[in-house]
């Protein structure tokens, strides 16, 4: 069963708009065990979307088409799936009735043109859910079908999940389920991992499954993605388990979370789990981790706070190594904020013998110090994101170590 | 001069990764003056990106793909670039030497699949912008173009930027001239402003040139784009000048800066130009001042630091209303850091007697101090980012007045 998934409007191929719709019906078709092998953007144009229409109807079984189902004359996606079709629209009574209602429960009046989006081309069936003026549509094509959803996610969202997802599971009669779970990781690059895990995936190459997959978050560190193709949940779950230990093997300490957890989130996790606070010494940083740590902390319960300042890289206060500058900002940090935990990062400075762009991490506590040097990327923006990972993930291990 | 944007990527498709790429590239073109009538993602399949890429190239007359450049084995837009040709791949010791030096740079030695990074397709040129390790690529098909780029924003940005672009500007010798300039406001909505210029926008109408269009920028106000299309630059750029002289006529101090001007950048510059020092007391902000201001004055020269702290929300330190904390953490921030300026938010607490959501944006000086109240958005994520938005819009307009 192949799904396609066709993003109708002028203003996302202008970029006025950024596509999320299909990102999430790609996501929800992944998880529903089907196929999405192509998604196109095309603007409110009859002919291009009556080409790329057909062209996918050609490739797929199915077609979802998003957007273009609004009362205003360049919304015409009625209109296309008629011309498909071959078949005329009519007017459904029922549905101006539900728009008027609509309206009315707002109190407003229902424009003249809202009346077009009860526009049904003959033969397809209209989508239970419409929680908008906008029905969607199911319209079959030969032994083919193109859904039609408004371009509004939440109201895209409920007629996917509850008409779409079901009609294309029945229609393909799949049994199967299909999970994922994403391990991630901080310390090793995306060709570094894959030479670590060459000869698993071989292996799961001729296998079969679960399969797995590489993917560079951003900045933020590289994720390994198991998907396991079987019949039922436990199954499912079991064949995950089982990777996941394989790789944790495989990988080590290197591995930081799984799924949506962030840096930020474990090392708040532990601190929570010890009963321990933290504040931080920010320099170069330049509050990146105090914005970060107190987006998942708003109460600043565990994460105590920061002071953000130049300061700490004055060599007179703060002392002629990077080291040292490291070490009393985050026992500065740990004494101001009354923590049990200081931490800071402080980069070389040209004339200490560093190389260019080293870096000092630093933990101070109660009872122990501890520093360890690393080398940053070299554009500011990287400089500091990474910085503060590494200072994090430093956390982390020595927080493990204990 | 038609151009397509291919996006590559099965973590596209299954919509672990929003393809915002597209998005920034179609908003470039139309600034350009170059149409994008279809925009598609496909998977790391060979037949599938052949295919794809095929049906871009006739019918339309460049196509940008995106990604697929990278050291892994399901990396392969270089080997699909190379079968449309139908050329060999080539590998550019030069490049190799690039990419090891990229890695030694950081201190890390070069895994071997990156090599496969250097193999260029016999008769595509390099880009020459190459900030990461994939260089893009310009592969000509008849007198058709395949640009290749990598899928990192800031490596693809940067290729688009210095080389792509113009080089579509030389191959459909565009005479016109086409350019633009974003007005930026904050404080009315998309709406109001339509309002406000909607008889300038009927006249425009009819006269055709300039053109206005609105664009809701993010949380980061509204932006009122005049674009002028004309004969050559100097027309152009005194349309765009008389253009806004009339829309700053009409809307007056909400509008804060222009083009790529954000919040930040205007104050930074407003205290810059009168040799002036600023710093933060952050409670519910949690550093997102800080981040936002450290970014764009990186050697905090203005912007001299932050105290991030939960400390200030306490009523009995720093006062049982949210005007009176929000004064008292001002004046500490001024004092602590030693600077002309400090600033604050705060906002009221249960049992205050203020509506929910009412903060208190304060700036203390040497010889005044000012304070507003405001309303902010419910959601955390908004209150935090419109909260410090405000406040330097606050910050702006007082430096404005005097």
């Amino acid at each position: 069963m192949r799904c396609e998934v066709v993003a109708i409007g002028t203003e996302l191929l202008l970029g006025q708009i950024v596509d999320t719709n299909s990102s999430w019906i790609g996501e929800q078709l992944a998880l529903a065990g089907i196929d999405s092998l192509y998604q196109t953007k095309v603007g409110d144009n009859f002919d291009r979307m009556v080409s790329t229409i057909r062209h996918a109807l050609e490739r797929s079984d199915a077609v979802i088409c998003c957007g273009g189902l609004g009362p205003t004359q360049d919304d015409i996606t009625r209109e296309v799936i008629a011309h498909i079709m071959g078949v005329p629209l009519e007017r459904d009574e029922t549905i101006v009735q539900k728009i008027r209602d609509y309206f009315e429960g707002r109190g407003r009046p229902m424009a003249e043109n809202n009346k077009r989006q009860a526009d049904i081309p003959v033969g397809a069936s209209i989508i239970a859910q419409m929680p908008g003026t906008a029905p969607g549509l199911v319209a079959p094509v030969g032994n083919k079908v193109i859904y039609a959803t408004p371009g509004v996610p939440r109201e895209m969202h409920e007629m996917m999940l509850g008409t779409i997802l079901p009609d294309l599971q029945r229609r393909s009669g799949l049994a199967s389920v299909i999970r994922s779970r994403v391990i991630r990781t901080w310390g090793n690059s995306e060709s570094g991992l894959a030479e670590v895990l060459a000869d698993r995936i071989t292996e799961l190459d001729a296998i079969g499954n679960p399969t797995l997959a590489f993917q560079a978050s951003g900045i933020e560190g590289i994720k390994v993605r198991i998907t396991a193709k079987t019949g039922d949940e436990a199954t499912a779950q079991k064949i995950l388990n089982e990777e996941e230990a394989r790789i944790r093997a495989l990988l080590g300490d290197i591995i930081f979370g799984l799924d949506e957890e962030s840096m930020e989130t474990v090392v708040l996790k532990r601190l929570r789990a010890r009963g321990m606070t933290l504040a931080a010494a920010e320099a170069i940083t330049g509050g990146v981790l105090a914005e970060r740590m107190s987006t998942l902390d708003p109460a600043m319960a565990v994460f105590r706070g920061a002071m953000i300042s130049a300061r700490f890289d004055d060599t007179a206060a703060y002392g002629k190594s990077g080291a040292d500058r490291a070490g009393k900002s985050a026992r500065f940090a740990r004494e101001e904020f009354g923590t049990d935990i200081g931490i800071a990062v402080n980069l070389a400075q040209d004339g200490e013998g560093e190389r260019l762009n080293t870096a000092f991490l630093h933990i101070s506590t109660k009872d122990h110090e501890y520093g360890m040097a690393t080398t940053l990327p070299g554009d500011r923006y990287r400089l500091r994101t990474f910085g503060v990972i590494e200072l994090l993930n430093y956390l982390r291990k020595t927080l493990d170590a204990q």
